[in-house]
């Protein structure tokens, strides 16, 4: 909740109306404040949610080529395969829940022969540089990985869409998540890092002496753009795009868990507004994810121990934001009670 | 999760079916497990789930003559006339999760004129007794309360309904369930008591110096039902009988918060085999509820500190479990990849 709207006309209109629903005071708990929060963001008493999206950016990592990661780099170009065909978990989440989903590449090593209404072509290169040889991207190619986010924010909000989740896909993408994360937050480099989709302990252990040493190279860079394109990857600074814009456009947006929450806090870098836009659906089990949310003060709605990403958190929570919408809309009031 | 499963070979068919899917090895977490368990107690590797039904039986409280509530006992006949009406949190949930919402007053202190083909009328007597001064039910009430929650759940299974929800209303509740939850788990009151709707600190320290003297004074009963008569509701009891009958009919169920799990407890005491049926959907504000679910060794899918009763955490968790049975039936297979 931004602090800024805590005593303004509207904050107090929303307050009054929550709470002179037909339940005790504060009784439907963090789903009070969502509506709340939905509202201010909407400048509504009554909020609507339109059309809502989650946008999977996908993208190959040159840092893969260490073997930071338990599985091997070609599994993004298989997993954005199974998203085209609706296989994968978020085609399941998004089509129950009621949301729409893109794919779009970014930057995955390989050429895909599918086509579909729900899969976006915008490659900027065929996976990031090897960080820990030179920065994973160029300035340029930074910027172009965040037009791309904001393009398909535009893109989908000139469809009525006014809540829109990011979800990725990238081998190897819990490692700059992890080095953005201890840049933007200051946390030292072993709460950072974790498993990702399942090291063991020495795989663990290598990961963190390669972030460590990542982390050391590029120590001089301080603004956030540098930072991003030293060390993010072509999705990460994608949903950086996207989150600035869905920001800009006063849109509300849902976070999902470590890869996504650590492009949140350079957009958030970037423009502070962001955070006002955000909902934290999902405390992922990736360690440092906890300490991220801790970090910017804030509660997710869920925590169910989910460690895949593409988005599914933001699916899986959307039922809540709607059912958060339709208490403050529906509800029968206090003075309705006979 | 129920032991005796563990090593049977459609345990393992069900654990090798969600291993498989396109996602690393336990990376959705809570609903992996939670689509175990509903395989398991359909007895099958593709459940499905149909006519999603949550039932709300109301009813009076003799004790809350004694002050325990920060609500008149008149709420409960308000409130019911809400759920008829449609305005209630309940209606609005179940509602937008496509869930079948039916209404039973057990013993609400209070006639009714609305009809409506999802009110059932089964009242046993207009609330129950002062437990302060006698037991809130006698023996025959308390099974005419059990029957009046096996008919309704046996009508909804007739209809096709395989999962069904609990949920209550009862002005002054809280102080029967911290009863019944003392006496099934052996925790000392002190943990089971807490503030309800919204008592002060003096209007707690009364709650809980009330239900002393009530504890001590039925202190001798050891029976399961003898327990719930003496110190229950004859909501409450509605409930023990419906979760009993849903298990018998293998069905799930859905827990939702504090007074529903003190039935839970109930049911368990008289048929262990409840707990495999049975889904934990929200952890309550209310203290006592996470020491209750700490007792069963569950895992809640929801925290959102909620303390509304109503059902309103099954049906806001429906959507997980929703998602977890389409997980196991719509993601592709690893070997599908390319």
């Amino acid at each position: 909740m931004n602090d800024s709207h805590l005593s303004d006309p509207l904050t107090d209109r929303i307050r009054q109306r929550i709470d002179n629903k037909t339940k005790p005071l504060g009784a439907l708990g963090h789903l009070e404040e969502l509506a709340l929060q939905i509202a201010l963001i909407q400048q509504t008493e009554t909020p609507i949610l339109s059309n809502p999206h989650v946008i999977v950016f996908a993208g190959d990592h040159g840092l893969a080529a260490e073997g930071i990661s338990a599985y091997p780099a070609s599994v993004t170009y298989s997993m954005v395969n199974n998203f085209i065909a609706g296989g994968a978990a978020i085609n399941i989440f998004c089509r129950q829940n009621g949301l729409q989903l893109l794919v779009c590449d970014v930057g995955v090593a390989g050429t895909f022969s599918a086509t579909s209404d729900t899969f976006v072509k915008y490659k900027i290169r065929p996976g990031t540089r090897n960080m820990r040889q030179e920065p994973a991207m160029t300035a340029d190619e930074c910027e172009a990985a965040l037009d791309a986010g904001k393009t398909l924010v535009n893109g989908v909000k000139y469809r009525d869409c006014n809540i829109v989740g990011f979800g990725e896909m990238g081998i190897g993408n819990t490692s700059p998540a992890a080095l953005l994360m201890h840049r933007m937050t200051g946390l030292p480099l072993t709460q950072c890092v974790g498993r990702g989709t399942g090291l063991d302990d020495a795989g663990l252990a290598r990961k963190l002496s390669i972030l460590e040493e990542i982390a050391d190279r590029y120590a001089h860079l301080t603004e956030p753009m540098a930072v991003l394109a030293a060390m993010g990857g072509l999705e990460i600074a994608a949903i950086v795009g996207g989150m600035l814009q869905a920001a800009e456009q006063g849109m509300v947006i849902l976070v999902d868990g470590f890869i996504a929450t650590s492009a949140l806090l350079v957009a958030r870098a970037l423009n502070p507004a962001v955070l006002t836009h955000a909902i934290f659906c999902h405390q992922s089990a990736e360690t440092g994810h906890q300490q991220m949310l801790k970090a910017l003060q804030v509660k997710p709605l869920l925590q169910l121990d989910l460690r895949l990403g593409e988005g599914t958190g933001c699916a899986l929570a959307y039922p809540l934001v709607q059912a958060a919408v339709a208490m403050l809309n529906d509800m029968a009031t206090m003075d309705s009670l006979q």
